[in-house]
């Protein structure tokens, strides 16, 4: 009997990350390329298509293709066709990649934000798969998140729901690049941690000098973590810090949605512990005491291929529901 | 033909009030009582009988009652049948108002969080209906809030989402009761507002010097309100300090969810445009730029009733989904 498979595409705006998905969630092959996003529309989705070439010609024998999924950054339509002004893509307005697509593959093309890919993911074959309703935030360049309710994403009106990154913990804090003051993005997002970091350690002694090359520009979450491990103790009260503020924004959203569980993803989550155990305790103190059984933070078990995953599952669901119709 | 109505009851930690509501919103009858929540849980069921004897009595000839709902304080179980831990009710652990009332009334007993109450019904009958999702708020004594999603309440996991008093718009802010740094209750909850207008008129000339008796203690923010009106600049600054919190709390409710409707209600927002004007542009400052497109933020136009009339509905969706089953 044929094994059914969907393609995953996690589209970023520097790479493009493709994966053949069954239905247990095994990535049987996949690709990267280059996104090239500073060459516009035409150009990215001559990448997709070529990504999506890359894991078909390597699919095995009796698999059989259901759709495409697409993760992408920024908006996508309510119809999940549609990526609408993705940041740091060059002349992008509305581009529709499920027709743009769809002459590629067998079945449908289907879009969704790559946040809410991650959520979908994890909450199919990653540490959401035990919980009916949780909260993803993934912690990468920028902070993102997907809310999870009764195992369906919640989208809100647009499809924009999620957005953890632009909630404000402070209304008088530093500014985020989308111009809300004490954004939890302002704090955890890549470029304001680094520049925390640097700051924090211009006037100590710390190993990361040396990693650095005397230059604190380059500080990595993974610089952080590995100096955390070796003991170095500016790097631990820098991913404490950080930490802390995960932990009171994640608290806001739990006592406004009486949802319990969250897990964490993205390439700043690799602080592992010294950065969640902050995160536990300032959001064990601030969610209010009625909502605080079965409270539970937990960090995502299939790393960066979650969006991949997500992404394909979405290709499945939308497979599904269309024999079911 | 008989018309059918159905009891709507506020159970409030003060007083209870009861209205018999037709399937218009119209109120044809309705009662006070006073609750006595310190005399324990036996009592009040008693008083909420005799609130519910009050309307049933007036009733107009040919009105048949589907039901009752009931708003009250606190949580209320999934199944909508009891209410836990109530604050300001003296020993009241769990208590099934819908199995202690049913052989009062015809029809079943229903009870939901009294905030979901009120954006239930000014989703129905109030400043809501227009809208197919929107933010409840509630500012009166606390500040509660309710999320309506796609003309449906969004409870949570437990029935206790939409507690907008208890996100944090600032992690190193006043606490609140509920023990939360910042929590939007710190600052619009009545007690906290009057704690702010005091210390904020204490060295200035304020027409609310005479109004409180030289008792600060005693303001309200019908007094605040009305010396606004007369151009009371202190009163004016309260009040827009007010406004700019409340704006700020919501735009992160905004971002995260992507609803982009919002209703203010309860006696707080009796202070009108020198709240909410305020509480706009703070709203449409920090709401990310792409989920600004249709903002708004408008006040309940059904004042208090708007928690009977809530109640009410939830009788009405009861009886409505049991002749649909």
């Amino acid at each position: 009997m044929a094994k059914q498979v969907a393609v995953g595409i996690d589209l970023g705006g520097t790479n493009i990350k493709a994966g053949l998905v069954d239905s247990d969630g095994a990535i049987l092959c996949d690709a990267h390329v280059r996104t090239q996003a500073n060459r516009g529309p035409d150009h990215v989705l001559g990448r997709i298509a070529e990504a999506i070439g890359q894991v078909l010609r390597q699919r095995p024998d009796g698999a059989e293709v259901c759709g495409v999924g697409i993760g992408a950054p920024g908006k996508v339509s309510m119809d999940r066709t549609t990526v609408i002004k993705p940041p740091n893509f060059s002349d992008w307005d509305e581009v529709n990649l499920s027709k743009s697509l769809a002459h590629l593959v067998p079945g449908c093309v289907v879009v969704e934000n790559d946040a809410n890919c991650a959520g979908l993911g994890s909450a199919t074959w990653g540490a959401g798969r035990d919980f009916d309703s949780f909260i993803m935030v993934t912690l990468g360049t920028g902070v993102g998140g997907a809310i999870i309710h009764e195992k369906k994403l919640f989208r809100g009106v647009t499809g924009g729901a999620g957005e953890l990154g632009h909630m404000s913990i402070d209304y008088e804090g530093p500014y985020a690049r989308s111009g809300v003051a004490g954004a939890t993005e302002a704090y955890l997002g890549l470029h304001y941690l680094s520049h925390h970091a640097r700051y924090q350690l211009h006037t100590r002694p710390s190993i990361l000098h040396e990693w650095a090359g005397r230059d604190l520009a380059r500080l990595s979450p993974k610089m952080l973590h590995q100096a955390a491990e070796q003991g170095d103790e500016p790097a631990r009260e820098v991913l404490a810090w950080a930490g802390h503020k995960l932990g009171v924004a994640l608290a806001s959203v739990v006592n406004l949605l009486d949802i319990r569980k969250l897990v964490v993803g993205g390439g700043v989550s690799a602080a592992g512990h010294y950065l969640l155990d902050p995160a536990r305790m300032a959001l064990h103190g601030a969610v209010m005491p009625s909502l605080s059984e079965g409270l539970e933070l937990v960090r995502e078990t299939r790393g960066n291929e979650v969006g991949v995953l997500g992404a394909a599952r979405l290709a499945f669901e939308d497979a599904e529901s269309k024999i079911g119709a």
